[in-house]
């Protein structure tokens, strides 16, 4: 058992915090403008000097972190684990300059892992250029998203087509226009077995019957600075068979490929908001005078912070045990830890953020500072791939079951 | 000891139920539909509706609830109570339909109390005809806003002018083209005690030098059903001096008499968004079916329903007694009280709205329930006059005088 | 609403604090010292102070308050709750010193309404006079006891007399030789409707057959103040048919109107233990200097004590509606708000006497100090009478149901 | 980064778990019956199977695995720490089974780092060999113990001896009549610098003027499985001035050399607690049927075993770590992590107990299982060497100084 980052891994957090001292934070004030900026003017492309940014990134070899192999930086789950925390110190820029951000990294996976020869010329390498975006779409408004084979978009063989009728929300970045290609998953066989109903297929943005009806708001935020979240129409949508990913049938299985490494994704940099959060909690905390000191002469504020410490603490190694296991024992070895860090992260997190808010008075609530909208979007991990009492519900099970 | 609303309140109890059930309810569709509109149009003026509201509730007489004596409904705090509480289950749409909002209550209190005859003539009236509305503006960017005496904004004699300058923040209702008047918190002797330099002081909306800079977001909203909250600058701003707000040097005074009251309607009203939540949770868990029967079957769905029960009826009745403490003893007898409940309606509230939004899927958290936009509002509870943690100190300074 | 005691509560309450003040909290000591040498002989007698103490109260008229009518003090529960509570403040003294114990008040209750004369006369009479006291055995070992109709003890008619076979445990105040008289619960007809199955039946402490197999401890606590917690055993227990209460088949109806009360005068107490602990964690806060200054003037302490008092006020409005609630609309009428406030009471005076023990350093866990022992005490009431989580299982059951 | 256990744990970690299942285990039902014959008989010796358990153990080569070197397992912290984890399983046998039971294991190391040859001789053979067992007397009932440099007990030379004045209290093990050698902390010179007023001399038990005033209890347990707590005064009690440990002044910093791994020590072995506890737990919930289903059924019971799964392997983790910190980086270089442990440890393992009382029903709180009385000694880990707060208050400041 050893704790240090191997030498490899220094190295890159040593660069990635050297970008975000001399590129992401200075870059920050401009995003937030930007991202104002088309609140009002109701535009939905990420903030213009996000294409710097990833240039830069590209520039100095910070790119495609979370793909294994050769495409990819070739780094494993646990390699990756501190990369991906640094970039939740900013989440709005720092994922997507490196061209870590989702959804694309699970799609990229996907298509990497399953697709075509065609299917990757096409699709995965724009992707993995930073030249398109984008989504992937799963959850319907009208069926528990915690139970992928409840799904009832229709995906229907006719001639060299496939047909696509059905209604999907919460499909993240797919009002960004530059998020060109779907992935969505329906069921091309209801009879068949209950995980061999579901297939997934590619679509693409402007193909006719394919509809963006709206952006879902998450609190009062419609996060314009990822592309939203929108609920999606397909009436008729005509696809070319060969836009299928593997075979019929192995939706199911794709999908749970795909999630594994999603959710731990979303933990790694969640623990980077975390952190930031007890900086800026801290910070404020030094500057701000109540009553004649410094509010961070307060035994109840001082509790927060120690308390947040001792939660980031913990959380964190057991992502990055979670990310060994996924390493050493695949991500079905890995199962119980990943649902255990999904139920444990916005746990933490969510107390840590609202402290951090409390501790910033009104304002924190506020535009001012960026901690009521990372609440919003922790939030929502509470709900991601179904609620947490599916999970827990199911590790209880998984306990229960070494005792009985 | 007698738990028992009197005859007077029960028959208003059901009036205000009847009026809820048809009027009320039945419009909020078409309400949301106008604020979703002003959020597009980036408008600020209410929803049209509202006036319909109005002139049905005044048609049934009821209205303003909250003003003791003739001029209002001639109601007790107590009485006052339960109706307050009816209002808040539809918090955007009933208050000021029976023009009991604040902040307009308290600043017709406050001209109520304190005004001359020509103050009266020309705000009270048109106020409590609901005519037009106000804002109150006292909390101020650069200080800690729980100490009233902080404040910075100037207010100087010039002749048989008042010169004002400053910068307020989080003022409510003053986005909203209707709040016409401004009850404005400065300093006119910054050299006398430290509880008589603060003056109140009338100023009219397109007064030169008063100016709206923006409107403060929570979570994202910008509220613009009640008129947001807004940051404001005073410029040289110059009113006659006959807007004072009785004598100098007595701002401070008016404030206290004005933030009791204030605060237990604000308690009053979350019981109601407490209710409601509990109302939508037990609904919306009896209807939705996940993995084979409705998730009400679930134990931690039951027993989060069971908290909310007992933690809503423990804190209704210590609103009760407060209610009844400013009636028969003053709102300095109910102080202890009064901070009691400051500080436990956010506590019992967020965490009823966190699980009732839990229970509603992602779904909970958007535009399609108003259970998060809900949450926002309780979560600034915990800042609001003072965050919660400095009148939990000056509780428990109370608490150990008793020991001592 | 009225939230003021009437006159002769107020003037009860004067007494009792006068009786607490100058005879029971002086007592105290000695009463320590009796219980540790009753530790140590291990011999199960109450303090002996115990009997002057009662000599005093009955000498003051302050005798019987749980009982109404003629016969008891002719208090309603809500008259009753706050003298309950103050015998709370000195729980191990203060109830029996007034005769208004546990398990005797139940079991008075129950020979009051439903004993025959000559039971009345031989049991009821001295129990009332504090002559004897009494136990109530109903739960057992091997079936849960949140269902009463699980009861496995037989209760078999033979001749003229009940012949009973079975085991008891948790039967608080049999090891205290004192305890004369015990009312069981058995089955004497398992072929009967679920709820007609059971029979209540008096069986004397030296009855052949009836043994006490041991003490339960708590928290390594025996509880000799009040007689321990008994596990039982009847093993061909002989005794008159004269000793039925009631008819065959009354049994659980007996038991049913024995709990209701049962469960608020345990939640009257608690909110005097709670208030004591406050008390005692103030003194020790403002006398316990560490770093230089009173422990009283840590943020953290002082949070602690601010929301102990904003609990206990909203738990006590609770109690106190609940008994207004019995007197006015009965038991069955209150049935909610019973199960209301045995959810509350421990939940809100464990998470007290928690930070009053915290205050008070390793010392406030050990024997010089009671706060460790009424933790103890206070724990098992979320068990009493069936864990919380059915009790909580009900509520949200009657919660769903008014939305259905 | 690595979170495979070496070989050398594994095969160690093989061979305790067999201790466990073919040793302990079976011996804990003797072993609970001869400790409440103790009770009865009020004698303090251990229970008289622990010779033959430690035996065994010896005969395995299980034994003082807490000591680094030749003389001890030579063993890492990182590697003692599951060995320690699996005899917090049965805490009341396993650790002093393995001589790796507390205070003796800081004792040893105490005399193992700084004691003379003859000290060595005298008293740290026998001790490693678990012929005695020996006592720290820090903490004084007059001063808060969260600061050393407060003890009032005074060691002053006369000659060749040293005589020492005062009183201690919560002196962990000393009722027990094997305990023959304490290790007493004192003031040699109050006008020293702060930390060098200190100095640490070895006690003989029968030496005169040493008396064991009384045991402490910890709720209602007075703990005679590991000797109990024992107030202890010293009375012009002479020693040799050879048995000063180091020299004079170098009290605090051996207090310090032994606090460290003591109160992780502490920490492992609550994780063995947690883990039974959870075991228990699943165990019972799994049989015990209520309202005809298990209740390991039921939603609420389901989230206590899936949140203690999820917080357990998250404390683990920090333990690991702190350990390995320990082992590369010193005591002084885990220092935070020391105080974070120490912190999460009590509230996650608390957190558990409770609800494995809770499934446990009122059994649970009693002698027929070991859950309550584990829940008070993990209670008292929060004041133990200080209140966790005085912890949180300096994490804090570490926290805070990162950032200034």
């Amino acid at each position: 058992m050893d704790f240090a980052y191997d030498a490899k891994t220094q190295d890159l957090i040593g660069q990635m915090e050297a970008f975000m001292d001399e590129v992401i934070y200075p870059a920050e004030p401009t995003a937030h403008e930007q991202i104002q900026a088309a609140i009002k003017d109701d535009t939905w492309s990420p903030p213009a000097i996000l294409k710097d940014l990833q240039a830069e990134a590209k520039k100095r070899g910070l790119w495609n972190f979370f793909l294994p192999g050769d495409q990819g930086a070739g780094l494993t789950n646990l390699q990756y684990a501190p990369l991906a925390e640094i970039t939740g110190r900013s989440i709005q820029l720092a994922p997507a300059a490196v061209n870590c951000a989702a959804p694309d990294t699970g799609n990229m996976e996907v298509l990497h892992m399953f697709g075509t020869p065609e299917q990757k010329k096409q699709w995965l390498e724009p992707l993995l250029a930073g030249e398109i975006r984008s989504s992937f779409a799963m959850t319907e408004p009208k069926v528990a998203s915690s139970d992928a084979t409840n799904i009832e978009t229709a995906i229907v063989k006719d001639g060299d087509d496939y047909v696509i009728n059905g209604r999907k929300w919460w499909i993240t970045g797919a009002m960004n226009p530059d998020a060109k290609i779907f992935i969505v998953m329906g069921k091309t066989d209801p009879s068949a077995d209950r995980h061999r109903q579901q297939s997934m297929i590619l679509v693409e943005r402007d193909t006719p019957g394919f509809d963006i009806e709206r952006g879902m708001h998450v609190f009062g935020y419609n996060d314009r600075d990822h592309g939203g979240h929108a609920e999606i129409s397909f009436t008729d949508v005509r696809v070319p068979a060969s836009n299928l990913i593997g075979a019929e049938g192995e939706g199911f299985a794709i999908a749970q490929a795909r999630l594994g490494p999603g959710r731990i994704h979303h933990c790694m940099r969640s623990l980077g908001i975390a952190e930031r959060a007890v900086e800026m909690m801290s910070k404020r905390a030094l500057d701000r005078v109540a009553f004649g000191k410094p509010i961070a002469d307060q035994g109840v504020v001082r509790d927060w912070i120690a308390e947040s410490r001792v939660r980031i603490e913990q959380l964190r190694l057991l992502v990055l045990k979670t990310a060994w296991l996924m390493d050493t024992a695949g991500n079905r070895g890995a199962h119980t830890e990943i649902q255990a860090i999904k139920i444990a992260t916005p746990q933490t997190v969510e107390w840590i953020l609202d402290k951090a808010i409390q501790v910033h008075g009104a304002g924190g609530l506020s535009q001012d500072f960026p901690l009521a909208e990372w609440f919003a979007g922790i939030r929502t991990l509470r709900f991601a791939d179904g609620p947490d009492e599916v999970h827990k519900n199911s590790l209880a099970r998984a306990e229960l079951k070494k005792h009985a």
